[in-house]
């Protein structure tokens, strides 16, 4: 059982109900936005709303641990199965972009607006983030150690790819959009032509 | 002359005030931040800075209209002057990276803000944006219909080029740093790796 489960949301309408809230903070600011401003986007009363949230304040911060969990439920978490670390890779950079493009985007973004948050809840958050992002980081070293990557820094080549999965949320949102699984199929390659030295041209390389 | 030259900042105080507003607007929020924030942060008095600016309203657009004019600047014109395509991409790349690693970090993060803005503010900074966003992918366009480019979509690709310079931006702010310079190569390499194919490799990949 991982620890991360208790964040879990009890079921689909939680979700459904963070997507939401951080797609309205994302658009009016957090400051600028209400209770009834997301229970009216819900089609729900707000004593309904408040049936699944404490309040405007700890709404916040759990839609950034859902984030957070889904990020280590759907991407990390299968991710440590994989022995291999460029298949590793790949899976890392396809699932992550395909859960931007699949509706999580509003939440990517909202997870760096940490300002709003308690000092304690920030830690947590700041926690779980580098958590994900040494994961990442630990994956590259790897393929580094194995010769199979780019001669690139492995701390630059990770924020790239952060950069370039978290960047496709801005984009979907603003509808600018291949399809979803397309997109994240791009990404996959440029990323993955872009740090990893094939095989067979290894040879070819040491000549240059 | 360009058009955009009515756009620069009168000397370099007005710069140094665009980007420290940035950060604080940032870090606090437009709405949190005051105009006394501002002139307490830049050692002036609030007469002295009044100077400078408008008001806070038209801060926010002129701060935008800096950032975009500063990119035109030291990016897109002198890019323009590069008839080689790849000699092209490759300039754009590491000017960008620097230019948002050099201090215009904030302002690269705050250009994406626009909902505080009037809706003919909104059009205005929209249309730089899009302009600058035709001309990435006009130069990787050119590098496909050459045969130098990997098989993939130049809007995806032009879109993670943006992501991994401007997330940049959030990686200098968390002080998790290479040197400013190194950074700017790291990211050229990466994404030229990625997106260019290396001619002399031709016929291998073919084989594949």
């Amino acid at each position: 059982m991982r620890a991360q489960k208790k964040s879990a949301p009890s079921n689909e309408r939680l979700a459904e109900i963070y997507r939401t809230a951080a797609q309205i903070i994302l658009r009016k600011g957090y400051d600028a936005t209400s209770v009834n401003d997301i229970a009216n986007a819900l089609g729900m009363t707000k004593a309904g709303l408040y049936h699944y949230i404490n309040g405007k304040k700890e709404l916040l911060f759990d839609i950034m641990n859902f984030g957070l969990w889904e990020l280590d439920e759907e991407v990390a978490a299968p991710a440590r199965d994989i022995a291999d670390p460029a298949a590793r890779l790949r899976f890392i950079i396809g699932a992550h972009a395909r859960l931007v493009t699949r509706g999580q985007g509003a939440i990517t973004i909202l997870v760096d607006e940490v300002t709003a948050l308690t000092p304690a809840q920030q830690r947590k958050i700041t926690q779980s983030k580098r958590k994900y992002f040494d994961f990442l980081r630990g994956t590259l070293d790897e393929l580094k150690a194995a010769g199979k990557m780019q001669d690139v820094d492995a701390t630059a080549a990770a924020f790239s790819l952060l950069g370039m999965i978290n960047w496709l949320s801005r984009w979907f949102q603003q509808g600018r959009a291949l399809k979803e699984e397309q997109a994240a199929d791009e990404i996959v390659k440029i990323a993955l032509h872009g740090l990893l030295r094939p095989s067979k041209l290894k040879a070819v390389d040491r000549n240059q």
